[in-house]
């Protein structure tokens, strides 16, 4: 397969799609809309797996693990959540397959083995969740409840598109449990943050904050809090949700507590979850049509070092600077690939672990060792130089901070220079087609004017920002006053 | 609810089954033969999973993810895989639910929305990855393969118990593929090592390793290795296996390579997993009639420090000699738990960490903080000594190591006393109802004795040793000639 890839001006959509394939990150599986995620994949999404955990466990929560299925009834009981995930469940009805008498080495399913219920593979958990902290909780004691799960849930999307929205996908979800309405709305915001600062301080994406309209928000919670992330195309992307549920789970599975006062009351909920759907936030926000940028602070490769030689005595000579220089790096805690594969070519691996977006590749010729120094090139500026060996560890380990910090800069410029303010109709339709990203604008806050400018521009209310200014002003569309912008955009 | 427990002596299996709940670890959900696992439960299963991990990484594995769902004809393709796990298959026969009709508020199964295909829920992924590894392969170069995935499985288990048998379970399987018959073969004893040495040194729990007869081979395997481990109540439990699945699976999905000849082979291939059922093994080799006792390098605490006090005063003077012991504790890695819940008493906090298997327990009182000394207590011999606290960090380091071991030697001392050679029927029926354990027997080979043994005593042969000791003999059934003994126990 050729390693060329469609440039994004060619065709960004296809750019994705084939960067995604040829930097050996995921591939469409032989079943409908599931993805496999391949090793160099996983081995990033394992790096923010690690990064978030770490956050989630220094906030205080614990990790846990629910059941995959969620028995009917106990799917319906919270309607508006149910409604929101009906159409797109998978459904297990029967527990057994058979031989299939008509042909022979073929299974056919046992319709004497049909399920009494039948079970939803869990889309997302709540249902389950609230249904076991029913039995946990009693007391004001027992509260609050912090947990989250790492897992895998299933939403039967009809068009699918790697990391994007697929049918099956991994994530996180949080859930937790407080006594009062004010513990929860800051466990949903400290949440938020968290999302925030993980990815512009890990993934280099700068994120808007902000809260989802009525029509926008997750089904079955209160308000949703939001990061929208902005893509090199101009479009957004819903990198995490922060969910306040108010008591609306609590309600429909009877969790109540006792509280100091000794009254019962109702408890109150939250939920927040990111996935796999980082993935591709991080390849779309930094990379080039050299193929994938990645950040140094979830790069599974740091650095790539290619030994240059013409023969045994060569590669001799510069495998001994290589490897010392390897072990040097290492002993910082930097993850270093020597690569002496003897069947490639050096100019091959260039291209191949610029594909990856290795941040850093170190050439070492027999030359270089003579003058005790090796070629140095970045991923993200493409630029190269000649760097001393001598000191070479602490010179990398500065440079992997300078360009995770300069991959974040671009990134934000780029978004920054992205948001813009209009105040007609006219304009909104014509910065929409023409420059794209973040469109502020005056909006009546009514679902049919946000309906409209949906259908007839296909861009959506991503946010109001939290904090939102206020200004007085009037609706792009209806002319009716309004009290702050809001923000658009067409997204992912 | 009371947190005193039946006894091991009064009701085993009764004993476990309140201690998986009462220490926290799971519970059964409302989704028949599915756990929840609790926060305690699952920092255990964190800790496994770490190690595991680490040591999968260190041979060479690396981790991917593969969709849960298989489509049937997948599934079938290798027939004896099918066979053996089509009566317990769980399947997704639709993807939509609708509101009924007849019942406002309720939701039911859309029949229009009935998939062309049935999905099975993994029971295990060897259809699904080896349909992939197809694409992978064409070469030589391509090989081998070493992957790893953590993931969820389904079974549909009829009679289930927590972590031992569920129909829902966290596990890793790895699966690889090699070019050739050897090397396949070397990386499923490498593996087996790998798992022996995990359960050994960490779970403190010894294994017998060996390898399967022909009945109890993993469908679709050439060769399947396990370990076995014996719990207190004398039955075994297989704690994990590593298969050679020879080319059945290449020659299912037709997975060929050109190897350096320049000729097209089918590939080699392995698989090998543990799952959480390693719970019920932690749990079952070590606890008491007090509750779980862990090893420190499984125990998500290592150290709880309890503070004695009868005032405000005696209070302020205790913790802060209990916070600077706390710190010394944490800044050489050990994990700390400093208890200074007002609402329990002293009394109920010992009984809880006890119960939770808390490797140590440390108390300090006003007199303790006078005379510059600790109480402390040691979980697995349930003894007391009072102990300086100048130096009591590496105190703590080493007694920790030394309860590690010692947890280890009272379980081999236990199974190795509990390895009984008969050489008759009689005695092997004798043995199985009074001591239980392992039984060393000779065995004619025959699936036919194999099966009148198990149908008359429960007994089944738990594995054929590596490495076995040749020894003339004959089968205590049959009186046929054989040439080695095998080992029999109950099983889990």
């Amino acid at each position: 397969m050729s390693k060329k890839l469609t440039t994004r001006s060619e065709n960004y959509s296809e750019w994705y799609n084939e960067l995604v394939v040829k930097a050996d990150l995921a591939e469409n599986s032989g079943v409908r809309g599931c993805m496999v995620i391949k090793p160099y994949g996983y081995a990033i999404w394992e790096k923010m797996k690690d990064e978030l955990d770490r956050q989630f466990k220094e906030t205080g929560h614990q990790n846990a693990y629910f059941p995959i299925f969620v028995p009917k009834h106990m799917f319906e009981a919270e309607e508006k959540n149910a409604e929101g995930f009906a159409k797109e469940a998978a459904i297990v009805t029967h527990y057994r397959l058979k031989n299939d008498p008509d042909k022979p080495g073929k299974l056919m399913v046992d319709p004497q083995a049909k399920l009494e219920e039948e079970l939803i593979v869990r889309p997302t958990s709540e249902a389950i969740i609230w249904s076991t902290y029913k039995k946990w909780i009693q007391s004001y004691r027992d509260l609050p409840i912090l947990i989250n799960q790492w897992a895998n849930v299933v939403r039967w999307e009809m068009r699918t598109r790697l990391f994007l929205r697929t049918a099956e996908f991994l994530w996180q979800e949080g859930h937790t449990a407080h006594a009062t309405k004010q513990e929860a709305v800051s466990e949903t915001e400290q949440m938020l943050q968290v999302y925030a600062k993980f990815a512009e301080e890990h993934m280099a994406v700068p994120v808007l904050k902000g809260r989802k309209t009525d029509s926008e928000r997750f089904a079955g919670a209160e308000d949703t809090l939001c990061i929208e992330a902005l893509m090199q195309d101009g479009k957004a992307l819903q990198a995490g949700t922060s969910h306040f549920l108010g008591q609306n789970f609590a309600d429909a599975f009877d969790v109540k507590f006792v509280n100091k006062e000794g009254k019962q009351e109702l408890v109150w909920g939250t939920s927040w979850g990111v996935s796999t759907r980082l993935m591709g936030a991080l390849i779309m926000a930094h990379s080039d049509d050299a193929g994938l940028v990645l950040p140094p602070k979830l790069a599974p490769i740091h650095v790539v070092i290619v030994p240059i030689y013409r023969n045994e005595e060569g590669l001799k000579q510069v495998m001994e600077s290589a490897t010392k220089i390897a072990n040097e790096l290492k002993s910082k805690g930097i993850s270093v690939k020597l690569d002496d594969d003897d069947n490639r070519k050096p100019g091959w691996k260039f291209a191949e672990y610029e594909l990856k977006g290795v941040p850093l590749r170190m050439a070492i010729g027999p030359r270089d060792v003579e003058n005790n120094v090796v070629e140095l090139a970045r991923r993200d500026t493409q630029t190269k130089s000649s760097v001393p060996q001598e000191g070479i560890a602490d010179y990398v380990e500065l440079l992997l901070d300078e360009i995770q910090e300069k991959i974040y800069t671009k990134a934000l410029n780029y978004r920054d220079s992205h948001i813009t303010k209009v105040d007609s109709y006219e304009e909104f339709k014509s910065i929409l087609e023409s420059k794209g990203g973040f469109i502020s604008a005056h909006w009546d806050g009514t679902e049919e004017t946000e309906q409209k400018i949906k259908e007839e521009t296909k861009a959506t209310i991503r946010c109001i920002l939290l904090n939102n200014e206020q200004e007085e002003g009037t609706c792009i569309v209806s002319g009716k006053p309004s009290k702050e912008r809001v923000i658009f955009a067409k997204a992912y």
